[in-house]
């Protein structure tokens, strides 16, 4: 099982997008400063958008921006925006094939206990990707790399050619 | 992100197998249990064997049984024979692309923060399914479906000639 790459691509921007500051990233620019393919992050970023994560703006000096502060985006809306809200254990009710077809419907009125117990650990996963917002993850990056942040930024106002 | 349906047929394959006894079972025989298809199942099959999970028994009167007790086999046991141990999340390390490649790299001697956030949520995922045994789900499931094991065992010792 494996995430979506635009997950990674995402939070990046994210992250990116609060060093750069309040105003909008073109996408070949945004996309640049982490040699990605621009039309694939414009997805990504889109998909970022319909969450309300980022903002657009359209026009030749438009592009993407922070729609709220990274204390207010939590792993889990960025890793939902990208990958859905489906749970990636889906319950095919295979227990009422076969030997289960000749059962009463009465006895699958409770969820299936392999799709309860899966379910559980899914919340897990949730919970934690929800316990951790951006603005985490951005200061632990400070501690690690106090530099990157500013390299970031003095590369989106000095090239601006690109 | 989805899981693949294996894990569900492995899961149900082996508390079938504990229903039906300390016998081996036939891929085609356990397969018809839930009306999969029997290539397919055979394949994860042989996935829980080389994980120590069920044992594989040849010949004409041969085939897969439990090769320990339920208790003893956690969900995370399955979903690793099925779905391998990489993590979900897979970091490409895109910090060090573009700005990045600028930096020394004693900047990146740890783990990216975006990674190390994400892993923090695929431990929780996988503590919760170690935290659960085949046995757990399969009380829970005589709970709900009290019938279940009977209906199953009663068909593999009736049904001889599938």
């Amino acid at each position: 099982m494996r995430m979506s790459e635009g997950v990674e691509w995402a939070l990046h921007a994210c992250i990116a997008l609060d060093w750069i500051g309040d105003r909008p990233v073109p996408t070949a620019k945004l996309a640049s400063t982490f040699e990605l393919p621009a039309p694939y992050l414009n997805k990504h970023l889109q998909a970022l958008a319909r969450a309300g994560i980022v903002s657009s703006t359209p026009g030749p000096r438009g592009g993407f921006r922070l729609a709220r502060e990274l204390r207010q985006i939590t792993l889990l809306d960025v890793v939902t925006a990208i990958e859905g809200t489906e749970d990636a254990f889906r319950c095919q009710e295979i227990r009422q094939r076969g030997v289960g077809a000749q059962a009463p419907k009465s006895a699958f009125r409770k969820r299936c206990a392999i799709a309860a117990a899966m379910r559980t650990a899914e919340v897990a996963w949730r919970r934690a990707l929800e316990a951790q917002t951006l603005a985490d993850v951005r200061d632990a990056a400070a501690l690690d790399a106090p530099q990157a942040a500013a390299n970031v930024r003095r590369w989106h106002t000095t090239n601006k050619e690109n």
